[in-house]
């Protein structure tokens, strides 16, 4: 991982801290003198934003699960051809909030059992995984409290209610199973402070 | 084809008559006494008219081929579920102006040799064909100064010249003998009242 760019997602149930440890890990990063660049998705390129607005304003219910799919994996291909593929041509360090696990847990888990065209999808239109993906694992109660906390979110994902995000937690631990090479599981239980500095560490570890 | 409803489509170039004979089609079959639904690509469900513009407005290489082909397979998929299968279930005769053998021809010829790519996509997220398929055969020539003679058109397929105009008339055909049992090719140089005719004989043929 240390030839060339390095690719790093962020995973986990809403409320779970990811987006927030995703930019303290870049700042950190950036502190340690890697060129960096911090992204996210759904969206992370102008065209994969307007995607991302499509879907996500209006009303929820006006995509089908698999429309909602497409237009995700559309948004995917921008962000990966604009932002993602030309910065780790360039060597640098890039930090994702969210990426194709997302896709595989909310639309192949919470919209019906749709990971095996999730899947397929992603082959043939994606290829592209992490070097590495930090899952912050959370329990649901702490994170829906934590989202809901939240001011002027998109409650999209917010809204599914408990019983989903446990399904959810369930989902990325599975996924961390599945994929043992690029997944580290944070604790996100802890304090703020503690899960910025397991982060740290775990990515450190990996880019040595 | 008398069972359930049928699906017809209209293809060809830029200024080949499709979309007038699509609408002269319903009219006719309208008068005939059949519950016609009249609709295009991309578009033809609200959802999918969000993606057309999305996809057509603004600087046409803003999208990569690959990123407009999943687009335009979402467009399809929301058109598909919410338009074209709920009449097909009603029994409806339904003509839609383009379908995914645009796609096949567009992205799939155009924009690189990415035909593979589109059939893939196909299959995987769409499944339907026409039961039947009007190629308006026409001369590139002609096809091309029809187009620019028309008001308030959309540039993004009409620039494309007429080398690619001329390849893709070829395109067309091509198609049309991959898929003979769906496929009739009407020759569009003839009057427009000649081509109509063909068209309703053609139909009711089918049909029958």
């Amino acid at each position: 991982m240390t030839a060339g760019g390095c690719f790093i997602t962020f995973e986990g149930i809403d409320g779970s801290g990811k987006s927030t440890q995703a930019r303290l890990l870049a700042e950190a990063m950036r502190g340690r003198g890697h060129d960096v660049v911090l992204t996210r998705e759904p969206g992370g390129s102008p065209g994969a934003e307007e995607i991302r607005s499509l879907v996500l304003e209006g009303d929820p219910d006006r995509w089908s699960a698999e429309t909602e799919i497409l237009l995700f994996t559309a948004a995917r291909r921008d962000h990966l051809e604009r932002t993602i593929e030309p910065a780790l041509a360039a060597g640098k360090l890039i930090i994702s909030d969210r990426f194709a696990d997302s896709t595989r847990m909310y639309q192949g888990l919470s919209r019906g059992d749709l990971r095996a065209l999730v899947d397929q999808l992603h082959r043939l239109m994606i290829g592209r995984e992490p070097d590495l993906t930090v899952l912050i694992d959370l329990d649901p109660d702490t994170g829906l409290s934590r989202a809901k906390g939240r001011q002027g979110h998109e409650e999209r994902f917010e809204d599914f209610g408990i019983d989903l995000q446990r399904r959810m937690r369930a989902g990325f631990l599975a996924l961390a199973e599945e994929f043992p090479d690029r997944f580290r599981v944070i604790d996100g239980n802890q304090s703020l402070e503690a899960v910025t500095a397991d982060v740290l560490a775990t990515v450190e570890a990996a880019l040595a």
